[in-house]
Parts: structure tokens; C-alpha cells; sequence
């Protein structure tokens, strides 16, 4: 398993068919394009100055939408990732 | 539903007819062109160096005036949707 | 109206009379151009690390010089308005 | 009167009869020219975190060195004014 | 040894038996691309505000995928190592 | 007198007979060339956030090196000085 | 002697008898190339934000792997010194 530091989340690809339920479309032509994931691990969360840890806006299972330059893909035990940081992520899907 | 993260707001158009009452008239020349929006979600406000979060200064049903530049376009539902930063808002409309 | 949020400012063209008077008359090759404006309408201030906010130094009505390239342009009920952060403005006219 | 913002200075030039006593030459080769001037007006301060503000070091009749290409010519009155932030202050003349 | 600075590590390179086993295949077109080291020293963490210092979130042992281009390569002994700051570290592989 | 303000110092070329005694002698391929100077007037201190200011760490007659692209030259009663930041500083000569 | 300020460490090249020793080999081609010295003066460290300063890592005697590029190179009483900063020191040689 990946375990992301800080405020890192690991995201996985969200399946077509999840897509069309409710789905988010999005344009082509946006210079950040947005884009879906499904979060499969929440980091520690950020560190504040007293060295406490933010606790994470979003948790495991949670549909986010995301900027689509962020992060860095892994592949792992077969299946690709995304590790990307919170603040990429621009909202959750409820 | 899309629920935003931390200092970003979900907004959508403002139909025409709002406009023309008390509306605003953006120039064209305008380096950072402002745009109207409605406010539809708002995020649970920018993270505090101690921990708590800003209380937003705009809320729900709001009309607001961002630059233009700002924000991610995500189509959700069938509707078009921009994600901006709170503090991409210049004003709102009273 | 036009609220503006945070640290910023709603500022309207002063007119010509009153520059005459006392007026400021600013060269023209000057690299950042300042101008004067009134404010008809000022933001509940910068935030501050506590999350209390900054009270902004200019009230409405005051006549102040800004630098040219300051700012956003609106125009609303038919009235151009500019909208400038309180750091852009130089100083007050007393 | 101008009545400069936060951590800003009015400063007027002072003439060459004061420059000769004890006065500064300035080399015209130097990146940054350092100049004199006499502070007629000093604002309230930058603002610390806390939202107090820091004392001014320098006082309204001061003789200050400054950077040249710091702050804004304006002409207010018929006199030439320069409006620069108290960190472009080299040193005070005593 | 080696013993790292603030919030640095020592990594040396995980052997390709190990990578087999549950292994991250990273793929070679990502602009940043992620690699696996197993972690040979912790520095003392980094360094807060009040003076002392971040426990860092991962152990000596831990396999890790950090960012390509981060760190600096040092030989040391006839070994090879890859010295890092924490915040390059994406995830620890449990 | 030149008075500094804040965290700057003024400088005065050490002359050749006191480098020659324990002198530094520079390389002249050195991308940021150290020179040395002997301190003559030291600012108040740079700005603590809590509105202090840091004690520095020289003294009046100081024999300095501090890199060579820093400072303003300034002359001055007919003798040429330096106002540098303390952080140009790289070391005292004792 | 010279005495470096603030976080700023005076080093001394160690000789070749000493790399041979448990030594560290660099290879020519990394982009930042580390290297080995000795400590033979440390600054009072760096300023925390309440004025106090933090306690350097590394000892007068240790030896130390810099980054190349780091620092200003300094010849004193005819020796060549390096003046570098501490976070410019990746690791201590134990």
C-alpha cells in the first residue's frame, strides 16, 4: 500500500460508469483542466508553524475533482495512481 | 453537488436578466476583465496559521464580481460551473 | 452598490474642479503614473494572522493618489468605478 | 497636504545650498543612485502581524539618502513631491 | 555514516529483487518521475518557529518513492547514496 | 554623519597597509567577490515581528568581509562609504 | 581568525590523506556536486522570529558534505577558506 506524507493524497481513476452518474464533463479547451479521482489514501495533513498537522478536508473514498497538472503518477502492484497535494484538489463531489 | 475546498467558491452564470437591473457593464479593453457570478457552494474558508479557518466573507446567493482569469470551468450535471478563490472576488453586489 | 472585499477599495474619477483646487497635477513620463480618486466604498480590511482584520486607513469620501496601473475597472449603473487593493494607494489628500 | 499610507514617506528635494555643507556627492555610475531628500510627511507605519504598527525611524525635517529608482514623483500644489517606502531609506544625514 | 542535516535523508537504491515483489513500475514519460529508495539516515527534522524541530514522518528501513530530479548523489565507502529533503518523499510503500 | 537605518551598516574602505598585517587577499575570478571594510555606523536593528529589532552581531570599527555586488557607494563630506545590510556581511575579521 | 555571522560556517578544504579514509567519491557529472570540508568556525546560527538563534548543527572539526556552488571562497593569513551557509551542508561525516 502507499502510504502519501504530509498533505499529500494518492487518488485512483474514477471508472466511465461512475462517470455518467452525476458525472462532471469537462471542456477540452480549459488551460487547467479539471479532472475526477477517487481518494484511495489521505496523508497526515500539512504541517502548521506549532507543528501540528492540518487534518485533511477530504477523506478515503471521497469523489474530487482536481487540477489536471498536479501530481505525480505511480504505478503500483499493477494499478496507476495519482499522488497529488490537497490543495490541487478544487472540490469534492457529494 | 459540488462542495469546494477550503477558500474556493462555486459559482455560476448570472442570467442576462439579473444583469440589466443594477448590472454591470464590463469593458472590453480591461486587462483583467471582471465578471459577474452567483455564488452556489461555498468552501469551509482559507486555513489559519493556527489551525482554524477564515470565515468566508461571501456566502451562498451572493452576486460577485472576480477577474476574469481566475477559476476552473467544470461542467457538472449539465450545468457549467467556475471554481474560483475567494480572493479572486473583487466585490459584491448589493 | 458595489462592496468591495478584504483589503480593497471602490474608488470613483475625481473631477476636474476639484483637481483645480489644491489639485495634484502628475507628469506624464513617469514610469508608475499616480492618480486621485475618491472612495465611495472601503472593504472590511486585510486579514491579519489571528484572523482579526487590518482597519483600513482611508475612509469614504477621502480624495487619494494611486498608482495608474492599479486596479480593476467596472462600470456599474452606468458609473465607472475602480477597484484597487489599500497597498495601492500612496496617500491622502488633506 | 499629503498624508502617505502605512510605510510610506513624502520627501521634497532639498536644494543645492544645503547640499554643499557637509553634503553628499553622488557617483553617476552607480546601478543604484543614492539621493537626498527632506522628509515632509511620514505615514503611520507598517503594519506588524500583531496589526500594531512600527514606529517610523525617520521624522518629518529629516535629511534621508535614498534609492533613486525608489517611489512616485507627484506634483501636488505646484511643488514636486517623491513618495517612497521607508525600507528604500538608506541612512539619515545628522 | 552519513548523518543528515535539518530535514534531509539518506537513501541508497532498493535492489530489483525487492521491486519485483509488489514493486512500483514507474513509467518513463512523466516529467517528474518517482523513484524507490529504502531510507539509511534521518536527519533531525526540520526546523519550526519556536526552535525545535519537525519529527520526521518517516524511519530508517522505509521504502520510499520520492521525486526524480530532488536530492543530491553522493558516494561514500564505495556506496552510492541520495541525499534528499523530506518534503521530495511522495509516499512510504507499506 | 550617516546614520543607517535598520538592519544596514556603513562601510569604509580598509586601507592597504592594514591588509597587508593578517590581510585577505581575494581572488579576483570569485563570482560574488568578498571585500572588507571596517564598520563605522551601525542601524538600529532589522525588524522583529513583534516590533523589536535584532541586536547586530558587529560593532562600530569592525573589520568586515562582505560580498561585493552589495550595498549603495555613497560619498560624503568628501570621503567615499558603503551602506550594506548586515546580511551582506559574511564574516568579522578578529 | 575569522568569525562568520549568523548561520554562516567558515570551512577549510580536508586534504587527500583524510578522503582516502573512509573518504567520499563525487562524480563529476551531478548538476549541484557535493564536497567535503571542515568546520573551522561556526556562526552564532540563524535568527529565529523572537530574536533567539538556533543552535548550529555541526561542530567546529566536523567534517562536512556542502553543495559545490554554495558559498564564497575567502583566502586569510594565505589559507583558502569557505564561507557557506548551514543549510548548504547536506550531511556530516560521522
Amino acid at each position: 500500500m502507499l502510504k502519501p506524507l504530509g498533505d499529500r493524497l494518492v487518488l485512483e481513476q474514477v471508472e466511465s460508469e461512475e462517470k455518467t452518474a452525476g458525472g462532471i464533463v469537462l471542456p477540452d479547451s480549459a488551460q487547467e483542466k479539471p479532472q475526477e479521482g477517487r481518494v484511495v489514501a489521505v496523508g497526515s495533513g500539512a504541517l502548521k508553524d506549532n507543528g501540528e498537522r492540518v487534518t485533511p478536508e477530504v477523506s478515503e473514498g471521497d469523489i474530487v475533482v482536481y487540477s489536471k497538472f498536479a501530481g505525480t503518477e505511480v504505478k503500483y502492484d499493477g494499478k496507476e495512481y495519482l499522488i497529488v497535494r490537497e490543495s490541487d484538489i478544487l472540490a469534492v463531489v457529494q
